[in-house]
């Protein structure tokens, strides 16, 4: 898999007239090779791991057919390859190298540097078979566990132990971890869309925003739901459901060829229907694969367009300060002739 | 505490002549501001935090006195406040800023940029009291999970949740959570330093690294042991006295003014007494804050001078492939007429 995935990098260099790619960025070294140690990827007629003893071992296991050099600096080691081979152009991924270490390359390859756009993680947005089942296997980790947290929820408990048993229950469930840092916000706390765990005590008939997602192998899952520990009052089921209504619109127009901006515009839409279109003030969705924030975009100012393969989250929120927040979140292969929902997590707003 | 940094920051600016500086690594933003989301820092005469709706509340509570912008893209804010001020000299860390960023930057902001070393990374190696006392209590929830944790192991779970049971105490203990993904490698896979915990089950009489670390309100603690589960035989228990021989060494030289090579090296000359310096790949130790690697270096290409309030590890180890690793690591608070070690978990090998 791995070397078909050289070989569509290879194919794009030769169009761009690139006689190696120095690759920096650490998904795309993985997604390339397989390795997930600390270290660069030179792509010339061959490929060339640039590591350190640490990891020296680990690329051998992860990327058993690609050459490996772990002498100490990643930089230095990718330099020496590339300047013996005397190459005319040499690109490299001008987002996810640092200034300072474009200078030194700069100086030692003079002339020869070409900046390019991240084209490999254009590349990782479309996923294959073998990528979409390890993230279907992290989103039924991630609902099961779930599943069992929500039965056992109960108003008196921090949000920080909250958290820590959900993740708990997707490592025993077989997850390399959380795919990101799990948000379990409660009350006034969830007007903050991206809010840490806190020493709050979880109250009665509070909204709870509950964000998570398992690893596998690498790949994450992502998703959310928001849940009241005892009964709604008027305002929180009017709002929660004005938020699921608004992710049902988005999600009956996830296929192959949606813009996706657009599909933002109609999540929008549906909230100002309920005049809360100013509490939603994130993006609505994300490419889910090795990073759980990846492409495509789907908010105001992305300019992709859905492809069948894409994994994306579809996840309007209403942030309201000082009361509360709600979010709910699926993650969607993009198929063929449509869309295929992967979370599958109850929906039961108490 | 904050605004004594910003001052620190302000009379190293204008020692260097710069009007303005934007603050892109995240930790440097945190420790002027408080200020733990994402987000960029403008200085001048004043601070500018740019965020985004996800983290406005947030930076409100976190940074209370310090201007902030929240309406979308990051750098984009930061522009037009250095545009507003028709700055002359703009510093920018080089070392945090992408050469695609660089670019935008360079062309909205003609002339006024100067790349500038990580003046603040410098600044952040010596911590004041506040700082030392939260690292201080992350090492002690650190070392009390483990403490209990080495009690309970045995052979026949795996590393995968042998570590998260490790996670789990020192949550439980009161830490916001592991400061890195913990470290737990047992038998062969301990020849790899940084290994991650897999489905490996722990065998008999078999060499378990263990590295783990606790956060408190975002500072990190950091520690290694190596145990074995069962009675060591010679070669066990020979490298193991080796490794803890040349951390002895390493230690006793810890005190304002060393050179953190020569220490470096002290470690690799108590190894080669007993013909295991090769097996000894990485540096010696490095700093902890609010990064878990940060500044001073310990290795030999390292220039750093330690001072009173540094805090960092001293971790030398053995990594033998086909056999096993052994690394020990102390966390250690340089004081103003020697050291003081910060971590306190027990030291046995069986």
């Amino acid at each position: 898999m791995t070397s078909e995935r050289l070989t569509a990098v290879r194919q794009w260099m030769e169009a761009e007239g690139l006689d190696a790619m120095l690759v920096s960025a650490a998904p795309n070294v993985r997604w390339l090779t397989g390795f997930s140690g600390e270290g660069l990827l030179v792509i010339d007629s061959g490929a060339l791991i640039c590591t350190d003893s640490r990891y020296a071992l680990q690329a051998g296991e992860e990327a058993p057919g690609i050459e490996c050099v772990a002498d100490g600096n990643h930089l230095e080691q990718a330099i020496v390859r590339l300047q013996a081979a005397d190459h005319e152009r040499i690109g490299f991924e001008a987002g996810a190298v640092t200034y300072a270490n474009w200078q030194t390359l700069n100086e030692r390859l003079d002339g020869a540097l070409e900046p390019c756009p991240d084209r490999i993680k254009h590349l990782r947005a479309v996923k294959d078979e073998g990528e979409i089942e390890l993230i279907e296997r992290a989103a039924t980790i991630a609902d099961a566990a779930f599943t069992e947290w929500r039965e056992a929820l109960r108003p008196g408990i921090t949000e920080r132990e909250a958290a820590f048993e959900l993740q708990r229950l997707m490592v025993l469930g077989g997850a390399e971890g959380a795919s990101f840092e799990i948000i379990v916000a409660s009350g006034p706390n969830g007007a903050k869309p991206h809010a840490r765990p806190s020493e709050r005590v979880i109250g009665e008939s509070e909204l709870v925003v509950v964000d998570w997602g398992a690893v596998v192998e690498g790949y994450c899952s992502d998703c959310t739901r928001t849940v009241l520990t005892g009964a709604p009052d008027d305002r929180q089921r009017e709002v929660w459901e004005a938020v699921r209504e608004a992710q049902r619109a988005a999600l009956a127009e996830v296929r192959p060829g949606a813009d996706c901006r657009k599909i933002d515009q109609i999540a929008r839409d549906a909230l100002r229907e309920h005049d809360l279109a100013e509490y939603f003030g994130h993006g609505l969705g994300h490419g889910v694969g090795l990073q759980v924030h990846e492409l495509p975009r789907l908010s105001q100012s992305s300019e992709d367009t859905l492809e069948a393969g894409m994994v994306v989250t579809i996840e309007p929120g209403v942030y309201i300060e000082g009361w509360a927040g709600v979010r709910l979140e699926e993650l969607v292969l993009v198929t063929d002739d449509g869309s295929r929902v992967l979370t599958r997590a109850p929906y039961d707003l108490t």
